[in-house]
């Protein structure tokens, strides 16, 4: 008898759960839809090849591979040495979806004689990624992504940015999206003489949040730049907004970005009016292996849970394909912290998990097909039933009413079997009302 | 540069089929929740040891197993000869959900402190099988699962079928559904003589459809049914409903089975009033490696496309895993076969995939950032709606709006900007009407 477990950094999720998370997604599935998003899905399982080499050599580390089918020894050369790297794309020719980008990327290529651009899709669906579980953090989770392609349109930031805001205005979380740009780094990274080391740069920057703004110019200084370039820089990074863009002035290359972030800023304060706020933070620095415009991250002030949704505009997504020039934008939502961040602040409507109204008490003999009658005659009405499967003591039927926080139940004893009546109890209440056997009036009494 | 192609035996979803996808299991997951069943998700991947030896020696093998991370090699021994199979374990501690079933079975054992007494859970998910791709048969497909643990009560078989019936009933495809019981099986098998041979018996008889009532008697002589006792189980599972309930009392060891049968099918009758029919069908063998009483199997009679469902009971889900006496009913939509049947008999609402509405026709200038403004008011208000990201000739922006089926598009020329009005035009009709720069007048219009 195996002694039986769920796989480490996996989750199951209970009717609660999966009701909470369906409300999320259905927010957003809906505000992607009125933006004019069209759903796609694509496999969970993809060709290795498809997935490697797309993540960088740690990403790829994390990918899940999946066995060849049968003898999956078979094209392993005798003499090769026990070297899992050299075995892995021998015993391996698929492997689960890492993100939703390459996939997507992968769909655009194969499909795109097809395809009208400008495409706009959303994909909500679960990925897979071999971290060492911890707390928040799981080997399968959600990814709820829009992207547009095929249009160098401002439009479509200022259209993302104002899915975020909607999305999160419906789910009553404030938010501030923080906004730069790739050029803004680059023009940072140019000002201080080490544009030819940019990432190692914008790396130092993006931890200036957990390290702090001193040792942020330490290891700049410690990579070349001179300690006046390196103040001028920590000075024009603390700023946010109008003085962001203010400082931001004094650099060289990035008239052209500032104007674009400018009218992406503009046009959303133009078109949105609720609790979200769109801001100008030139310390922000994200996905820098693929974005080369904009570059977006959504935070929660009052929780403290990080970042729960990010994206950007890319010049060239489907070159991995050898299907030049499709530009495109996009953002996604961190399902997990993002209901995280609603139980926190208790933002989840109670309603959210709606299980059975009413139980059919099943009190055997003939009453219990009769009382099975009316149930279902609920249930075609729309009204969740349940009817309890077995004769059983009142209390204990009364229990279970409880347990599954059921409101009412229906009773027909042998007093109502004889004229032809039922009691509704209110199990809230503990009101008891005599009704005619009736599915109208059971429901108007409800 | 890698040639880029799908995966084998695995599918992308467009918008379209997405949207009928999520049509059809809207359908099912609103009728299991009228009757009470709660959702519940597991993980894509358990423990290996949790799925093999669960499926039979052919299951196994189509189990897909996920490669261990990191030096998968480590714990295979130096000398351990080249055998897959020998391997397998070693290499991979994870594997791909095969079924709904058995994951919920551990779910079951793993919370059984927490689960109360009957349970009833709805569970739609992918499920994998290395099976050989071929038409309407995809390594990746979603299973649609109802379960009821906890109780021997037949209401509970009576409600499936209700089940049955009702979501059938909503998508406009006229179903069969097949009942039948494992002790109806047992009872010919010991009739023939060959109770000890009953899964090669049964195995004979689930053959019929394919391969006639004669070749199905042959085989059964061969395995040493007299001619006389193969004459007379054929022409009992010849019969359907009453007749077959008046044929099947002359065999041995089934009248609880046939008292049970005939209290669903009377329940069912006296609670349903659709187009579906319950009919007590002996030729009816499946599942038999763990059914234990009732077996149910759906048709579709206008479609030629085999079983869209089926299910049955079990005495015992969980005492694989060491949980005793937990018996159970449950019932499963194959949706794959389901969209086929509403597709050949084109019963999709037409509106199942609501596009963008309407188009903003972007003349650039200031008239951008106008539409622009109106669209997202109507976006707002839940008008899907679309924005042409960026200037084009109107007849481009005209033949996107065509594309997509888009019903509407609106237009602000210098006309209209300098009387602050915007042009509707209907693009079924070709009807033009000018209205104010109002949403509140273009939601009237439209």
């Amino acid at each position: 008898m195996s002694k039986v477990s769920i796989a480490k950094g996996m989750r199951d999720f209970s009717a609660l759960e999966v009701s909470r998370r369906q409300y999320i997604i259905g927010q957003i599935k809906q505000v992607f839809e009125n933006y004019a998003f069209q759903p796609l899905e694509t496999p969970s399982m993809e060709n290795l090849s498809t997935l490697t080499g797309k993540y960088g050599d740690e990403g790829d580390k994390l990918i899940f591979r999946v066995l060849k089918s049968g003898d999956f020894l078979k094209s392993v050369p005798d003499n090769l040495p026990r070297d899992a790297h050299k075995w892995s794309p021998m015993v391996s020719d698929k492997a689960l979806r890492y993100d939703l980008t390459v996939p997507f990327a992968r769909y655009i290529a194969t499909n795109r004689n097809d395809i009208k651009l400008p495409f706009k899709r959303y994909q909500i669906q679960p990925v897979w990624r071999a971290d060492r579980p911890q707390k928040g953090r799981f080997r399968e989770f959600y990814q709820c992504d829009a992207d547009v392609v095929g249009s160098d349109s401002l439009f479509q930031e200022v259209e993302l940015m104002l899915i975020y805001a909607t999305v999160f205005e419906k789910l009553g979380l404030k938010v501030n999206i923080r906004i730069s740009s790739r050029s803004v780094l680059n023009g940072l990274a140019a000002y201080a003489g080490v544009a030819d080391k940019f990432s190692t740069f914008c790396t130092i920057l993006d931890k200036v949040d957990k390290i702090g703004e001193a040792a942020v110019m330490q290891q700049w200084i410690e990579m070349g730049v001179t300690p006046e370039a390196a103040d001028q820089i920590r000075i024009a990074i603390g700023t946010r907004g109008e003085n962001a863009f203010g400082a931001m002035e004094k650099f060289r290359e990035m008239d052209k970005a500032l104007a674009d972030l400018r009218f992406i800023i503009q046009q959303f304060e133009n078109n949105f009016s609720g609790k979200a706020s769109l801001i100008f933070d030139p310390s922000l620095a994200r996905g820098l292996d693929y974005y080369t415009g904009a570059i977006f991250e959504v935070e929660c002030p009052d929780v403290a849970i990080g970042s729960i949704g990010g994206g950007g505009r890319y010049a060239d997504l489907t070159g991995i394909f050898g299907v030049k020039d499709v530009p495109g934008v996009g953002i996604s939502f961190g399902l997990d912290r993002i209901y995280l961040a609603l139980e926190e602040r208790n933002l989840f409507p109670v309603d959210v998990n709606d299980g059975p109204q009413i139980l059919g008490v099943n009190f055997g003999e003939k009453a219990d097909v009769k009382t099975f009658g009316l149930i279902t005659q609920l249930r075609e009405k729309g009204i969740r039933s349940e009817f309890y499967p077995q004769k059983a003591k009142l209390k204990k039927q009364l229990d279970y009413a409880n347990q599954l926080d059921i409101s009412y139940v229906l009773m027909m004893g042998e007093e109502e079997m004889a004229n032809n009546s039922i009691v509704l109890k209110n199990m809230r209440t503990g009101e008891q009302k005599v009704l005619p056997q009736d599915v109208a009036e059971v429901m108007n009494a409800i």
